[in-house]
């Protein structure tokens, strides 16, 4: 008999007996899984307001849950934001950025010596001192050398890759991107895991849906408590689906892959189910920037009514989509307006484990279990940072921009356009505008796009800025910039 | 004991004994409800994506019912798309268009000499034969002249006003809107009917919402089958809202109108259960035209991920937020793919009363029937005008602009932006461009707001249009234009 059939019957058995769901709904160590999208915007959801309607899993889940409409992330590119969710801290803080040039966003590419520092404590390590067992599956993106990856940073299991999946390469020059199996390379993206260019196609989001349900039916079976983060990253460019989601969509490619990321999160949520241990498992879902908008209608998805995308700190570029679900804890169909950022699933999952998040450093994240149980609002600023330049803050539903940039002049001439269709004056700009003297004001609530700075001459604008500058003062003397990790590339690191 | 203690009684023993709920459920009269919003635009409720998520009656009414999210109006106008939705036909047909120049929209501004012609036939008429008591509560918008008015085409019931509550104007040179009930002034806006441009406030909502409220109740009593059209004017400039309201949203003035619009929403269908008539009362909310996006982020709405708004032929101008309930009929939590319009709740809501649609004359207007109850999927196009130009036409996902304006350059260069931190190259013209040739076409799937022309070098391109052609061709062949009711003002018909 093998593996899965086993796995059938018993979830078969769980279903009919309710046999399982025997299991404490209070436990104190919940399993936690964090679902981080690819790339994926704001506008692509169906809750949130997706025309095409097409995540009814995820619109359930929201339904069962809480609804974050404004939920942001550290960092308008991969890479950083990643670091930020997994140490709780702004990339300025962890390392995560560059000074190779002013207000540059950096990630880890092939080529790059950098990646997440062993200084830096990670969410996993501190879940291990309650037993948790960690696997990450998808990508990972902080560094690509063998000390950066996964299992040296506190997962016990790993299956995907370092990097994007950008290719193919030609394997003698610039390889493709290798495959894990924990500490095992197993194979390398376009060869042993095929992505089809021209047609889309390939079951990666298949193999990590597989991978994830295996690692839930487990740990379960085990009776350990889990983290399970769940990366996979069919939304990244260039977007990928399995055969059966292909031409699915109204979207085309995007909405195919948008579709199978959908299914495989209300998979993985009715395995919780089955095997009884929904209610002890806190779940979160969001993404790890703004959609890719420059990559153009077939291989990027939407923010819906806010201003550009991934790269800028527009609210295009940070602002994600999220939800929280935990049955039975979370009351269902909530919406909060609790200013969030992904650096705040680190305090909140440590919370979620009873555990207290490291002492002896600056801590990002705040803990929203209040948040989640009693739908509180706890007053916090988000700072929107590219590289080591603080370009914005938001202070309750005002929004001010100290340095304005979405692309430069040479990148928009050549067709890439970070703010395609879009166009505000003095606000997209093509180079960097330091408005640190006087910044620009936006009122969130009533301008959602970004489209109508507040006139400096009025109360509004004074009452603004007097609330937003003891923030910018209090955060900008508290702060000690990490030692940069992403400013050298050399061809030579590459796997 | 006055007339609302009577009502609470009924009402309070209408929920304790469930009395009232013994009203059959499969009535062969089915009330009907359509509540039309002015200017609101899709982006505008929870459910279709406004990050505030403040409309939580709505968003209930959808979970309840089925949603809409390609439903589009007739014209993006207020009075030709209210004349489409009452007659059932497109404004170039029931003639409330302007042929005074190209492609010019047209409505009923105080000095109007037309209004809906005598020779249409609008939906309360022919409800009448089955015994239906029909009322319209709020802006009718269909000339103000004695004979344009309500009552003279089917309704038996009125209280609202013939026009815009802009103003307020010099009451000798100019008088101020009047407001009737039924054929009695009994008032007017700003005088009688206060409206504070300043703080925002009035109490008009309420005074609609109690009208409502009465309505359904008297006729429940009197168990005579109704139809009330409830067409509250919040949203439109000068937008208010009740003092219990002001200042409550985070969106500023306009949310606070939004907010007490959706408790009027949530008021009524409260009303509908508490008579146990919800099962046999067919309630359909959408909204008449885009968001007035040239009115700035303080007087008007959103238009979501679409481009432009009011008065334009893209998508921002003519998409609406649509959402049918009634509960036992429409299976709740569905999301309709269908391409509907305004002009559908004409064949509807007479198929609803059992009625055929009048066979003298070419009816636009779909019945929904079949979607309502079994989600079927109906082939038709859409077709968007300006004036007595068809500017675009959708078919299936595609959507082909044979002419493009957003507005002039006098105007532009006056400040007024009909698509304010928009632009889209070739798309968005300041000068009417004509595209008859070759037109611009656009998959609305993957490219909602109208970003990416499709190249006409390619095949996609060829297919769509050689779908779109003959759609085009067989609705101008068979186009005949009615009189143009809307060619000439004249102050002396001022009422």
């Amino acid at each position: 008999m093998d593996v899965c059939l086993i796995q059938t019957l018993i979830l078969f058995c769980s279903l009919i007996c309710g046999f399982w769901a025997e299991n404490p709904s209070n436990k104190s160590t919940p399993n936690i899984i964090i679902i981080l999208m690819d790339d994926m915007g704001w506008g692509d959801v169906g809750v949130f307001g997706q025309p095409s309607k097409e995540t009814p899993n995820l619109d359930s889940m929201a339904a069962q849950g809480m609804l974050f409409p404004n939920f942001y992330t550290a960092n308008p590119l991969c890479s950083p934001s990643r670091a930020s969710l997994l140490t709780g801290r702004l990339p300025v803080r962890n390392g995560f950025y560059t000074t190779n040039a002013h207000a540059r966003n950096a990630y880890t590419p092939q080529e790059i010596v950098g990646g997440i520092s062993k200084d830096e404590i990670l969410l996993p390590q501190v879940l291990k001192k309650k037993g948790y067992v960690n696997k990450i599956i998808g990508k990972w993106h902080l560094g690509h050398r063998a000390h950066h990856l996964p299992l040296e940073h506190g997962f016990d299991e790993w299956f995907g890759a370092p990097n994007c999946h950008f290719g193919p390469y030609n394997s003698s020059d610039r390889p493709n991107v290798p495959v894990y199996n924990n500490s095992q390379m197993v194979g390398r993206y376009y060869e042993e895991f095929g992505i089809d260019k021209k047609t889309g196609e390939s079951n990666l989001t298949q193999i990590y849906l597989e991978e994830g349900l295996d690692f839930i039916f487990h740990q379960n079976m085990a009776q350990r408590p889990f983290f399970l983060y769940w990366t996979a990253d069919a939304t990244h460019a260039p977007v990928y689906a399995s055969k059966r989601f292909l031409g699915k969509s109204q979207r085309g490619r995007y909405g195919d892959a948008v579709m199978e990321l959908d299914y495989s999160v209300g998979q993985m949520l009715a395995r919780l189910r089955a095997l009884g241990i929904d209610k002890d498992t806190f779940v979160f879902f969001t993404s790890d920037n703004g959609a890719a908008v420059m990559s153009g209608p077939k291989q990027s998805g939407s923010n819906g009514p806010f201003l550009c995308g991934k790269e800028t700190t527009f609210e295009g570029g940070m602002r994600e989509p999220a939800i929280a679900w935990w049955p039975g804890h979370i009351p269902a169909g909530m919406v909060s307006q609790q200013l969030g950022t992904v650096m705040d699933l680190f305090s909140t999952s440590l919370s979620v484990a009873g555990l207290s998040v490291p002492d002896d450093r600056l801590i990002d994240g705040l803990d929203l279990s209040p948040v989640l149980h009693n739908n509180t609002l706890i007053n916090r600023p988000i700072f929107y940072y590219r590289g080591n330049e603080m370009m914005a803050v938001r202070v309750g539903p005002y929004k001010a921009h100290y340095w304005t940039w979405s692309n430069s002049w040479e990148e928009f001439n050549q067709g890439i356009n970070f703010c395609p269709g879009q166009e505000v004056a003095g606000v997209t700009t093509h180079t960097q505008q330091d408005h640190t003297m006087q910044p620009l004001i936006f009122h969130l609530g009533r301008d959602p796009g970004e489209k109508y700075p507040i006139s400096v001459v009025t109360k509004e604008y004074q009452d603004a800025l007097s609330r937003i500058t003891p923030v910018v003062d209090k955060h900008k003397k508290g702060l000690v910039p990490g030692v940069p990790q992403l400013n050298m590339c050399d061809m030579a690191v590459m796997v």
